[in-house]
């Protein structure tokens, strides 16, 4: 009843808010098709993420392995492959051309999937605190590699938790795209962030985390180098953030003792959410500065967790606007009391 | 399990992107609570919208009526009734106050429900074409009446269709929010329409219906007075727009004769998407500008329909960033082929 189609990826710039989308028809070979149901399918029998069937996935870009164990085959901890569904592909020539009043790109970048353990754990949270510092290691040298192709500007790294979230396995993974544009809600909390600095002359992260400290009221968790809050404006309930203290815009520059702390901070933060909501399915996304920016003092990478709470109301989507039933000192304070020690 | 409160709604400005967020704790008392689950719950066995069943709801705003009927009782057409869990309150007044370096302000507006049918019926697509024209109608006597109320701005008129869409009842409904600020969505539009007007001189719109016609492939209806097209850069399969040929900024300025063409225009393309997609859970919005902008040559009103059939991956939400499987070009060929004559 679908149609099914099979051209390249292209990158298409709605002319009316500037904002770039993927078309991407070849993941239509996936074995949901668009009419897929919203709702939860039963994971496939057999999970090909797991360790001794790497012959089920692409070829790996990286693992982190124990010693004398090959590429491709078991002993690794972490692994990274292309999604074998990618919506961006590296090969090609990157243009740039209109079509009429539209701009259209084709589809160069990058798609990969982290896959975190190598057992069937389908909670990164259940994971060990070094294997979740494995995990964040992995994003920070992704992006240091894909960096230096010069065709390509951003790298988001985001997860999807759960079928409800949008995930179609359910063993542990992340994701990363690396884009020859810059997504429009980077681009926008730059700009913001810039004229912020420009005003005040101080970066709005540093006065966000400040304030934060001050009232205590929306503090989920404060490590010394990274704050865990559910921000002032939440769109989502239980919308949690984890910003570092020590401010820099580039995620990929994080030092070894930071991914240290984070490995903590995040366990405990996912932990927390799903004790507190019962195993919700999330999303989470890293938002980090633009690979041709150099570091500024305006802008801090910063990572976003939306569990998936509400019934959603697609008009968002058609409007910018959100209704949230949960105030973040509410849900704060809840998550704050949730104890996961 | 999840904490329950009960304040006022209120206005929140997200201090980076500039966006508004209502929290509405208050709709906690809805009988779902915050950790629905996202599966398609049945309808209630009592459906409070039924003709006769006029004391289930919040008493009429409006009633198209049949002669000699009393408001609040049977004999309706279509019915408009304040929202039991309002997101927005018309009372109170409307405050604008600073929370350290924060924006806050009351949650005044209107949030009232349209009855699209006095009998039970889930899809608008079967109401009668003189039905839908009375809905239409009925949105457009809601916008010019709480235009009249200077501390409101901007009426968002949507519908959820389905529970996957959002929906809590099953009845055929649409939504009206009235707000105290601009939705983000709505600002940017105005702000992208009129940069293209400023460079061009001419309206983006008017451009993007020309184009459309001249190259016809992502037209799916072309009915005189309005062009009904799947997007350039469309973010989600079938996602699809109707636009006036006729460029007019405000919705509520439609005519007569605008509303009965339209009836007839939302009827099929509605019957297309429900029988090219099998009765798929959506949500529509019409855009128009704000109350407080004379009619301006550089924005014209739209309604963007949004059949919900991917799994839906959040991180959209955290980046702004969509992947379409489905190109506009065979998503428009798919509807115009689907015959719903």
């Amino acid at each position: 009843m679908i149609p099914t189609e099979s051209t390249m990826p292209e990158l298409r710039k709605d002319p009316i808010m500037g904002r770039w989308v993927i078309i991407a028809p070849d993941r239509l070979t996936r074995p949901q098709n668009v009419r897929d149901d919203l709702a939860a399918p039963d994971p496939p029998a057999f999970d090909p993420f797991l360790e001794g069937h790497e012959e089920a996935t692409t070829p790996e870009i990286l693992a982190y392995r124990e010693p004398h164990t090959q590429p491709n085959g078991p002993g690794w901890r972490v692994r990274v492959v292309p999604n074998k569904f990618p919506a961006l592909r590296v090969e090609g020539q990157l243009t740039n051309r209109g079509d009429g009043m539209y701009d259209v790109m084709s589809g160069i970048g990058a798609h990969e999937v982290i896959i975190e353990c190598p057992h069937h754990e389908t909670n990164m949270s259940r994971l060990s605190v070094d294997n979740i510092r494995e995990v964040l290691w992995a994003y920070r040298d992704r992006l240091i590699d894909l960096k230096k192709d010069r065709r390509l500007v951003h790298g988001l790294i985001f997860k999807n938790k759960g079928a409800l979230a949008g995930a179609s396995l359910d063993h542990s993974h992340s994701q990363l795209i690396v884009n020859p544009i810059i997504p429009i809600t980077i681009q926008e909390e730059m700009d913001g962030a810039e004229a912020y600095f420009r005003y005040r002359g101080r970066s709005i992260f540093a006065d966000m985390v400040q304030q934060e400290l001050a009232t205590g009221k929306r503090v989920v968790i404060d490590s010394g180098n990274f704050l865990v809050f559910c921000p002032f404006a939440s769109r989502f309930p239980f919308e949690t953030w984890i910003v570092p203290k020590n401010h820099t815009s580039h995620f990929e520059n994080i030092s070894r003792q930071g991914v240290d702390e984070m490995g903590v901070v995040l366990k405990r933060t996912l932990q927390k959410l799903e004790l507190a909501l019962d195993d919700p399915p999330y999303n989470y996304v890293i938002h980090t500065a633009p690979f041709d920016v150099q570091e500024v003092r305006h802008y801090c990478w910063h990572l976003e967790i939306f569990p998936r709470l509400t019934r959603v109301a697609g008009f968002e989507w058609g409007s910018g606007f959100y209704i949230n039933p949960v105030t973040p000192e509410h849900a704060a304070a809840f998550l704050r009391d949730t104890d996961v020690e």
